[in-house]
């Protein structure tokens, strides 16, 4: 078995993309964080939800979570308006992981050794010209080797 | 709505549990990680899949992913044995990352500062002698919030 047999399809955003937009594409999918592509397709980092909340959220709710209890707001109002207009650019983190990535004909283990490096539970597939192709969870890489 | 509302039943391990099982346990839940509960079953830390597959993994296998590569063995062969007889205690980290957790009537405002303070995608959802009922992801806090 190879990576391309354990990859899934995964939406995936661009840097310019409004924020808003992309914590919604994150929502959608079961997944640990979104992979930012360039234009023509290339991983080029990882966006983790725990990274778009931090950003979203007022810095005095993260310092103490008590306060955060006593706003009378709907959360999603405060996110949402956390977020504001900024672009995915602009929620990454300036020491931007790197998103591993592999090639569809990669063992399962070398997937394995990619993710345990990385520290990442997400690694792309790419093609031979660096375009992603598909992604492999941890949860889906797991699920073919011990299940 | 409540951190109640929003929980999900999960799957925890103790730390005497042997760590070939956890893994098992970890591959059968759709989920970033395995929560650590002592004998009570008041959550003590979460062990984190990547986690598992650096403790799994031969060395030169992380050093050098190629080489991963070139082993005529099936991944789960490898990571199991390399596993070994080990148990979730010496799988975890020497500094363990606190399992932030939240009572079920914390807001779902409180459960995103908790969880963005984390960097953990989990939080854990305890009773008033601290007893987990639940845990709530990351993906269910964002799928409540934004879609």
């Amino acid at each position: 078995m190879r990576a391309a047999d354990i990859a899934t399809a995964m939406s995936t955003v661009v840097e310019s993309m409004p924020a808003r937009e992309a914590a919604r594409v994150l929502a959608a999918q079961d997944l640990p964080g979104l992979i930012v592509v360039d234009g023509k397709g290339r991983p080029l980092t990882v966006l983790a939800g725990t990274q778009v909340l931090r950003m979203a959220l007022p810095s005095y709710c993260q310092d103490d979570p008590a306060l955060a209890r006593v706003i009378d707001e709907a959360a999603a109002d405060v996110i949402l308006a956390g977020i504001g207009e900024r672009t995915v650019a602009d929620l990454l983190p300036k020491n931007r992981p790197e998103l591993p990535a592999v090639h569809a004909d990669a063992t399962l283990l070398e997937v394995a050794s990619v993710m345990a490096r990385s520290n990442i539970p997400l690694v792309a597939v790419v093609d031979s010209n660096r375009v992603m192709t598909g992604a492999i969870t941890l949860d889906g890489l797991l699920d073919r080797l011990l299940l």
